[in-house]
This record gives structure tokens, C-alpha cells and sequence, in this order.
């Protein structure tokens, strides 16, 4: 079962500005910076209520965040909604026709179990599930 | 102080077949669609624990969500924050450099009072913040 959004992914150029921007915006300091390899991202989180904002920033042109931002900009790159269990859910998205792109979770940071939806079956917005 | 994300904001071509994608992403029913008459959309939400996903469909041309997906296509529209001194944090958002599309509250759905933050202020991202 979905409990909550866990975070939103926000492509941003350059961390370091952005993290000052946020840290004024949502009056609270952020985490430091950690290095996902699996993205090719530097992010730094910000906790605000049950949720987190996430600031993603590529380390390299290939990386996903690069292309995206490459393509549309800067701007909120996915929403990552929590799950209670992350294998169930999975099992009745895909029932449900919606298309997988990770049909097993992986792992994410913070010892994540994450999955991603294709943004094709939900109106163009890339989701997320996950399992802390 | 803000205290937690109010709700994102979706911008959608069709409310009803978006609203039944969110019925099975989210697993629960959404609200009735109601009409907001100042942004002329009507909307759908889905309640995920302490907040809220709303689903934005344009009723016009010159609606702010038509408009978006004219230029962007489907997508997230905006973040709303919530507040607990919608005034308070609109006067220190002010002079933390913030350029603030309203800078005083206007009235939003829901009896909230709501107030939009210049997305160029925020690396792109259209961000809302609002009091219950």
C-alpha cells in the first residue's frame, strides 16, 4: 500500500545554489551532499514534514538528470511515493496496466528499495515507489 | 514556518481518465472535481497521508493549466507548502530575495489562503505556499 510521498526529485544545475535557495525557501538546513553512483548524481536532501525534497544534480552528461535538464529545463524531475510493500505494490501496478520500468526494486540511497514507473502510464509525471 | 508539502499540483489533459490512473497508483478514491473558478480548472484530489495530490484540469484556453501544457506538455505543475504564518513567511520570503507573484494572500480552494512564489525565483520550479 502507498502511505505517503517519501520525496520529490528536483534537477537542478548547480547543488551548492540551489541548496541555498532551498535552505531559505524551507527556512532548514540540508543533508550533506552524497554521491549516487547509480544515477551519476550528487544529492542533498531536505526533510519538511513526513516527506523529503530531494536535489539532484548529473555529474555527467549521460547521466539521467543531465538529459532531463538538457531537455526540459530545470525543474521537478519525479515524485517517489512510499510503499509498505514495495513487491505487492509492484505486483498490482503491473495487474493494473501500468508499465514497469523496474519490474524487481532496486536499491536506492539510504538503503532504498526502489521502483520507477514509466511516466508514459501516468500522464507524463516519472513516480517512484519506494521502500525504506 | 513551513511545516510540511500542502499539495502537488498536476496539470491533465482529461480529469476523468487521469483521475482513474490515480484511483490505482494511489489505491483510493479521489474527491468529487470541483471548479475553481479564479485559476478556471477543475480539480480532483487525492488525499496520500499528510498531503495531497491535485489533479488540475484547464475549463479554457487562458487557463494558467492549459496554458502549461500547451508550452510543456502533461506534468507537474507546482508545489505547495504549507505555512503556519502564511504572512510571516510571505514578508521573510520577500526579503530573502524571493520575487513573490502575490505578495499578500489571496484566496485558494478549500477556504486556504494561498500565495505563488516566481518559479524563476526557484530554479524553475512554480511553488506555492498556502494555510489551511
Amino acid at each position: 500500500m502507498i502511505t505517503k510521498i517519501s520525496h520529490l526529485g528536483i534537477a537542478v544545475k548547480n547543488l551548492k545554489s540551489a541548496a541555498e535557495i532551498y535552505s531559505k525557501l524551507l527556512q532548514s538546513e540540508p543533508s550533506k551532499p552524497e554521491y549516487v553512483a547509480e544515477q551519476k548524481v550528487n544529492v542533498v536532501k531536505f526533510k519538511i514534514g513526513e516527506s523529503t525534497i530531494e536535489l539532484l544534480e548529473g555529474t555527467s552528461a549521460d547521466s539521467p538528470i543531465s538529459k532531463f535538464i538538457e531537455k526540459r529545463g530545470e525543474g521537478i524531475h519525479h515524485i517517489a511515493y512510499e510503499s509498505n510493500d514495495i513487491r505487492a505494490d509492484l505486483k498490482s501496478l503491473g495487474e493494473n496496466g501500468f508499465e514497469l520500468i523496474n519490474k524487481e526494486p532496486v536499491a536506492g540511497s539510504d538503503n532504498m528499495l526502489i521502483a520507477f514507473i514509466n511516466p508514459k502510464s501516468i500522464g507524463g509525471v516519472l513516480s517512484e515507489i519506494c521502500k525504506h
